[in-house]
């Protein structure tokens, strides 16, 4: 069972989350216990609520919380709701910050998903796929046949190394090098004569290594020239040298797969992650006013009252009990309100991702036909940073390719570039890797997200500092408001950080 | 480009398959050449080939020769197409070669692959599936979240260890031991300083030390209250001893997945293997002669003879010019022939894989709902060896899970009970690490393959010696006849492998 299911729960019927959450730690986990679903319980009444924003975070609060009796209106900037959670088709007009405006003219059936990607195992994203009916599809995150591609790396620059051939290298050369050292009893460790047995049969496995414990490269790393029928047993080139692989500095790229929230098994939902976005509109999108930009944010003596422009550019009103603010604090900073001085700073307080992406459609899919690759991402050391091959639609006609996505100043050198400018420079760098790219480019799309209008970067990025200074004043509510969203989370980044948030904020709502 | 689309093109073109082959090793693999589709050359007329056996590999012949106009008969002992390459849905009946039936009542839309289940991305198989239109989708073969579960292994014995645990703990303790071995310079190696530096760098990030270049432990293992919203970092547990972890004896569970035929990304079509089999069976069917169990396989002067029974029990015959003999050698030494006694003597040499499995449809995926299981494969020291979580269906209500699949001795003394307590077994085995078992279960089906009609094993297993001795004999002619199938390759066990060797023996007939 779950941390949150447990704090939820027990929220809900229990009186405060943080006394709860305490208590949490002595509390052991379950082997396999059933899951119990979310449920707030119904305490509050009709008191009524006003959501900031239609992300994900706003609408599982509206979801929730209109369940049990509240109610529940959400004004969102945007024509659509699902705020970064979001899914670029063909005849979709996206203008950035800058006024610089691009059309989708991706073919019908492709598609593209600006912000988040992936859902892994283990997050709540899942459970609420579950409960709205959201088909989800493998995101191969890891492929094996995928690249890492250095241009200032040693003997190995300029050349597309597989990523299978410098795991399985390293691998051996890491097993070689420690079961020598054990065998010659040159660890300084506590291990007894058994142990030491047992990790260098271990390192055998582990490294593929020969009976003499040296690594002389192994099938792992793949066939130069594949197995096959009759006199094909296929042939296995010589490992690279272990200096080169040093040189090559692909640690991060190898040990990205290890992280917990990058782990196989990884989803994406059919069609696009909008999917998601659409499933919790097709539950709260009544409640939910578009176009609708707040310009103030005010406290009442009992109350809320929000100031907003409407479509046609006239200030409106709306007044609550309470209010739930799902914008992000990088647009949240800047808007008007009464909000307490020390609050104002934490809002302030905190940095967001400055993260780009691009998007390159095909047409034809040569990373499948003529390279074996199927999903997976591709490490370089250029300013594209990825390529992320489609992990749908395999062995069809077209696709499209994450053509980059970098961060910090890589991302902000590329992202103040012109979108044709980036898209060209996603061409340019990516053909190093996949010359392909030339005969077959049809349409690109790019965004930076530093410029994506009321979003204004990709997600909150804690330091240490702001983390144990700001972030719990973020999460105390400032009068009858309360702020939601992934930057509320210690997934931030993630959609689950914001479905997280809302459940939280909703619990502490419903238990007032 | 791969080795067989050279071979196979050169040796159409040029001759002899072998010389070529041989050339082929001082050929440089092309970077990102686009592959040339296989593609017979039209030279041999209207000659009329035999093909015994409708499993993939003499389909495929069929296929590929009745395209450049020869005239193919085939002999199905079956009521099917496709031999291994199976799937079994509700309303099918089993019956073994010890007369035992099993009728499989799984639900409507659910399945199992009894024989092959999983396509590398690097096999020919991909490519027959793109060119007959055979949709695929990811299996996952390794899912973090799967469980490593063992009952005589030490301290963790009995315990469901998580694979990204002991991933995590084996490759943190590992780096560590290195790390310190190589910075106080116990590693007889030659290293440069600066490789030394390098190295430490690398395994710092590899194994997620700390700066001390100690293993502590690290989120990548997992957290036991996740992260969450507000007050919740997650709590990471400490990570497993490593004595405890060398007990587990888990380095070929880890090290599976490096294998060339076993890493990501790995397919299986949609809605069942047999997929691959009906869509050769739409182009072929029309020369498939179904319940022909051949009796006697003769040459002649010119040709061949084939005596068979019908599905009356009548004996029939057929002649032709060649024959192509699918049947597994298992099988094929049993029937009288007119091989020369050197070809008899091969046939009767190649052991075959004795491996089984069951399948158990549950009313519940609690391995989703309950343990954010998603696909993968959780291994045990128990008989059932593995348990394998379904790739398709996520987020539905029921699913088929592989209740055991194992091999050699194991699957023997399991494969030798009757199927339901195979099953019964697999429930036994399984509710230890899923008590889920015991309230979900609803329907198994289970298999032996040494026990299948006209299989009569897994598949062929290939001792060096044999391999040396025996398995060129196999692929030279003998007379008018060719052997085909899996057993005439390298990549025995695998589809691919029936794939290669039938590309191969049409190629060579149509190269005569």
């Amino acid at each position: 069972m779950r941390r949150r299911d447990f704090i939820t729960r027990l929220a809900a019927s229990a009186g405060t989350t943080y006394a709860v959450m305490q208590a949490l730690d002595l509390i052991e986990k379950p082997a396999t216990a059933q899951k119990s679903p979310f449920q707030l319980q119904r305490r509050g009444g009709s008191k009524s609520i006003i959501i900031l924003g239609a992300g994900l975070g706003g609408m599982t609060c509206a979801y929730e919380l209109s369940k049990v009796g509240y109610q529940c209106k959400i004004l969102e900037a945007r024509e659509r709701s699902g705020g970064r959670c979001w899914t670029v088709r063909t005849g979709d007009k996206f203008t950035d910050t800058l006024g610089q405006t691009q059309t989708i003219r991706f073919d019908r059936g492709l598609y593209f998903n600006p912000g988040p990607a992936r859902i892994p195992y283990h997050h709540v994203t899942i459970d609420y796929c579950k409960e709205l009916g959201v088909p989800l599809e493998v995101i191969v995150n890891l492929s094996r046949q995928q690249y890492i591609y250095r241009e200032n790396a040693g003997s190995l620059s300029g050349r597309k190394v597989h990523a299978r051939e410098a795991i399985a290298d390293i691998r051996g050369y890491i097993s070689e090098l420690l079961a020598k050292a054990i065998s010659k009893d040159a660890i300084d460790a506590p291990l007894t004569v058994e142990d030491k047995e047992k990790m260098i049969e271990f390192l055998r496995t582990y490294g593929g290594l020969n009976p003499d414990l040296f690594y002389k490269g192994s099938s792992r790393r793949g066939y130069s020239t594949y197995q096959g029928a009759g006199d094909a047993p296929g042939v296995v080139d010589d490992p690279y040298d272990l200096s080169a692989l040093l040189e090559l500095g692909f640690a991060g790229n190898e040990s990205f797969e290890f992280g917990f929230n990058q782990q196989m098994t990884m989803f994406e939902p059919v069609g696009g992650m909008d999917a998601i976005a659409k499933a919790f509109e097709k539950q709260v999108g009544r409640f939910i006013t578009y176009g609708a930009v707040v310009t103030e944010i005010r406290k009442t003596p009992d109350g809320v009252q929000i100031l907003y422009k409407d479509k046609s550019g006239n200030v409106k009103q709306e007044t609550a009990d309470y209010c739930i603010c799902n914008i992000p604090l990088s647009v949240l900073k800047d808007i008007p309100s009464d909000f307490a001085p020390d609050m104002k700073e934490a809002i302030a307080s905190v940095e967001y991702a400055v993260t780009g992406k691009s998007a390159l459609q095909f047409n034809r899919r040569f990373w499948e036909d003529d390279e074996d690759i199927f999903g997976g991402i591709t490490q370089t050391d250029q300013d594209i940073t990825q390529i992320w091959y489609p992990s749908t639609g395999y062995l069809s006609q077209k696709g499209v390719v994450l053509g980059y996505y970098n961060f910090g100043s890589t991302a902000e050198k590329v992202g103040t570039l012109a979108p044709a400018d980036r898209v060209a420079l996603s061409l340019e760098q990516g053909s190093k890797i996949h010359p392909q790219y030339n005969n077959h480019f049809e349409k690109g799309f790019s965004l930076f997200w530093s410029t994506v209008p009321y979003s204004i970067g990709g997600w909150a990025e804690y330091t240490t500092d702001v983390r144990t200074t700001y972030y719990p004043r973020l999460n105390q509510p400032d009068g009858n408001i309360y702020l939601c969203g992934e930057h509320l989370s210690y997934l931030t980044g993630w959609m689950a950080g914001a479905f997280e948030s809302a459940r939280l904020v909703s619990t502490q709502i419903a238990t007032l």
